[in-house]
C-alpha cells in the first residue's frame, strides 16, 4: 500500500510538503500540488485517510441535466440520494460537471483534490473524457444510466429499461396494435442504446412483426419527427413509443398538426414520467422513473462500493403510467 | 389496507380469532388458522404489524444446494447474509424448501405465517411452485440467480454473467484461441439460459466466429461431456468454456482419458469458483462468484424492498481467477 512516504521519495519532497499538497494548504504552490496529486494516484494512493476533523465527503457530479428546481428532472435524484446520505454522516457536494474540467484534471485526482470518498455521477454520455478514465479508476463511483464493465470500482444504476419497453408493448398489445413503431435521439449515450435494444426484444417477446424501418432515429427532437413520423404511419403504425417524453410531447404534436388525434388515431407512449406528463395534451401515459428512488439506490450502491461489496448493477423495477394518450386501436385498422 | 376486523367480518368471526391463528396461538384449530392465514393474503394483508416482544425475523429458503459446511456453495452466501441481517436486529432462520411443500401452502402464507417479513431465496429452478406464486406476491423476496420481471416485491440478485462470460472470452482471445467451444447443462434454470446468451454475445463482442453448433447442451453433466466433448473437438475447438465448474473438471478428465493434454492441448474454463478448483488436476481457472459478497447484496436488496425502494436486479462484477487450465494455442492450430 503505498505511503505518503512512498510519493515524497519518488518526487524527492518531503513527506509533510506530500501532506500538505493532499490537504489542500494554501503554502503550496499550484504546480506542485498538481504534481503530487497526479503522482499519487499514479501510485495507487486513491483513498485518503480520513481527517477526523473533516466530514465524510461524497460529490454528486451533474452534466447535461437540470436540478435547480423541482420540476427539473435532476431534483428528486439528489434529494434521494441526500436523505440517505446525510443521516448516514456524509456531506454531499454538488457539483456541475463539463467537458472543460474533465480534460483538465483526471477523475481519480478530482475526487482525491477534493477529498472525496466517492462519487454519484448524471447526466454523462459516452463522449465525455472521464469515461475512459473510469475504465480503470480506484475511487467509488456509481453512474446513473452508464455503465462500465469490468470496473469493480463502478456501478450502473437505473429503471430496468428492458422491463419498462415490455410493460409499454404489453399494454399497447392488449389494446389492440399490431404495428408499433419507435421514435428515439440518436445512439450517442449508453441509455438510448439500451431503450433501442429493448425496443426490439420487446416486439420479438409480444409476438409482433419487428423489422429495422419500425425504428425512426435522428440526432434532435424535431428532426426526429418530422423525419420519420410520416414514414412510421406510411407504414401502418398505430402505436409509438418514444425514448422519452419530450419526444413524445413533440410526436403528439406533431401528429396534431398532421389532423391525427391522440389517441383516437394514434396512441403514444413517452418515457420517463417527467412532471410536464400530467399536463401535456393529451396526458402523457408513459414508462416511469422514479427519481427520489434512483437517488436512494444511488446512495445504496456507493455505500456498497465504499464497503467493497462490488456492486456492478442495480436496477430498479419499472411501472407504467397510464393516463390519456394510448386507446384501444380503430376496428378498420385492425388486421 | 385490509385489517384483522376486515379479515373477521369476512370469514364471520372475532377480531381476537384472527389474531389468534396470525399469531400461532395453540388454542385455534389447524384448518381455521389455515383457513384465516388464507383469507388473509387473499384479502392483501401481507405484513403483520411487528409484535414488540417478537424479533423481526426473515428467512433464508435454500433447494438443490448444499450450505452445511465451508466446503458447500451456499454455506458462505449465507454467512454474508447473516453478517448484515444480525446486527441489524433481525433473526434469521434457514430453512430447506422442497416442491412438497410449495404445493401444500402458498409463499404468502407462508410468510405471514412464519412472521416472515421477507426472505432470501437460494437455488430454485423454473419449475418451482413457488415460481408461479412470486410473479404475484407481495412479501419482499430477493432470489438469488432468479428473475420475476414485473413484480416490485421481487429482486435478483447474482454475479454479472454476462460479464464474467466475457472475461473469459477476452482471456482466451489473448493466448490465441480462435475457436472456443462451450458446454452446458440443460438450460432448465435461468441461469443456465443467461450463461448460454452470454456465450453466444462474448464470441460476438470479441468478433469470434458464431456457430450454433458451438454449444453442447445435455441433462446431466456426464452425458454432456461424453456426447459433446468429441463433437467440439472435431470441430477444431481449442478451448471450452463451461457452465459451472463440475462440468469444467468432468471435461477435464474426459480430455486426459481421451490422451489430450489440458492445457497444452486444450484450455478449459469454469464458472463459479467452488472450493474444489484449487485442487483439481490441473486447478481450474473460472469466473469467480464470491458467496460471501452475494450473500451480502441479497441482504442490501431485501433491505432496499423493505423500505420500499422496489430494486429488481442487483448484480455484482464478475472476476476471472486464473490457474493452470488454459495455455496459449498451440502455434499448429494456428490458423
Amino acid at each position: 500500500m503505498t505511503t505518503i512516504a512512498d510519493i515524497g521519495k519518488k518526487l524527492g519532497v518531503s513527506k509533510s510538503t506530500v501532506s500538505k499538497a493532499l490537504n489542500n494548504a494554501p503554502d503550496i504552490s499550484e504546480t506542485l500540488r498538481k504534481t503530487i496529486v497526479e503522482t499519487a494516484v499514479e501510485m495507487g494512493y486513491s483513498k485518503l485517510r480520513q481527517n477526523k476533523k473533516e466530514p465524510k465527503k461524497l460529490c454528486i457530479l451533474v452534466e447535461n441535466m437540470e436540478y435547480t428546481n423541482e420540476l427539473r428532472f435532476g431534483y428528486h435524484i439528489i434529494i434521494g440520494f441526500r436523505q440517505l446520505a446525510e443521516p448516514a454522516g456524509y456531506q454531499v457536494d454538488v457539483i456541475p460537471l463539463d467537458h472543460k474540467m474533465q480534460r483538465a484534471t483526471g477523475f481519480d485526482a478530482f475526487m482525491l483534490q477534493g477529498h472525496y470518498l466517492g462519487a454519484f455521477i448524471l447526466g454523462m454520455s459516452l463522449n465525455d473524457p472521464w469515461m475512459n478514465d473510469l475504465q480503470t479508476s480506484r475511487t467509488p463511483a456509481v453512474l446513473y444510466d452508464n455503465y462500465v464493465p469490468e470496473n469493480p470500482s463502478t456501478c450502473y444504476v437505473g429503471i430496468d429499461n428492458t422491463e419498462g419497453m415490455n410493460l409499454a408493448m404489453k399494454y399497447l398489445k392488449n389494446l389492440g396494435h399490431r404495428s408499433i413503431g419507435y421514435l428515439s435521439t440518436s445512439l450517442g449515450s449508453y441509455i438510448t442504446q439500451v431503450r433501442h435494444r429493448a425496443f426490439f426484444s420487446a416486439l420479438k417477446k409480444n409476438g409482433l412483426k419487428s423489422d429495422p424501418r419500425l425504428a425512426g432515429i435522428s440526432l434532435y427532437v424535431s428532426e426526429c419527427v418530422q423525419k420519420h413520423l410520416p414514414k412510421l404511419l406510411e407504414q401502418g403504425v398505430t402505436a409509438i413509443i418514444c425514448c422519452h417524453d419530450q419526444m413524445a410531447n413533440a410526436a403528439m404534436v406533431q401528429c396534431r398538426e398532421a389532423g391525427l388525434r391522440v389517441p383516437e388515431d394514434i396512441s403514444i407512449v413517452g418515457f420517463d414520467d417527467l412532471p410536464m406528463c400530467a399536463y401535456t395534451e393529451p396526458p402523457l401515459t408513459t414508462v416511469r422513473q422514479d427519481q427520489l428512488l434512483l437517488g436512494k439506490c444511488g446512495y445504496n450502491a456507493l455505500e456498497s462500493l465504499l464497503n467493497e461489496v462490488p456492486v456492478g448493477t442495480l436496477l430498479l423495477h419499472a411501472s407504467l403510467v397510464e393516463r390519456e394518450s394510448c386507446a384501444e386501436v380503430q376496428q378498420w385498422r385492425k388486421k
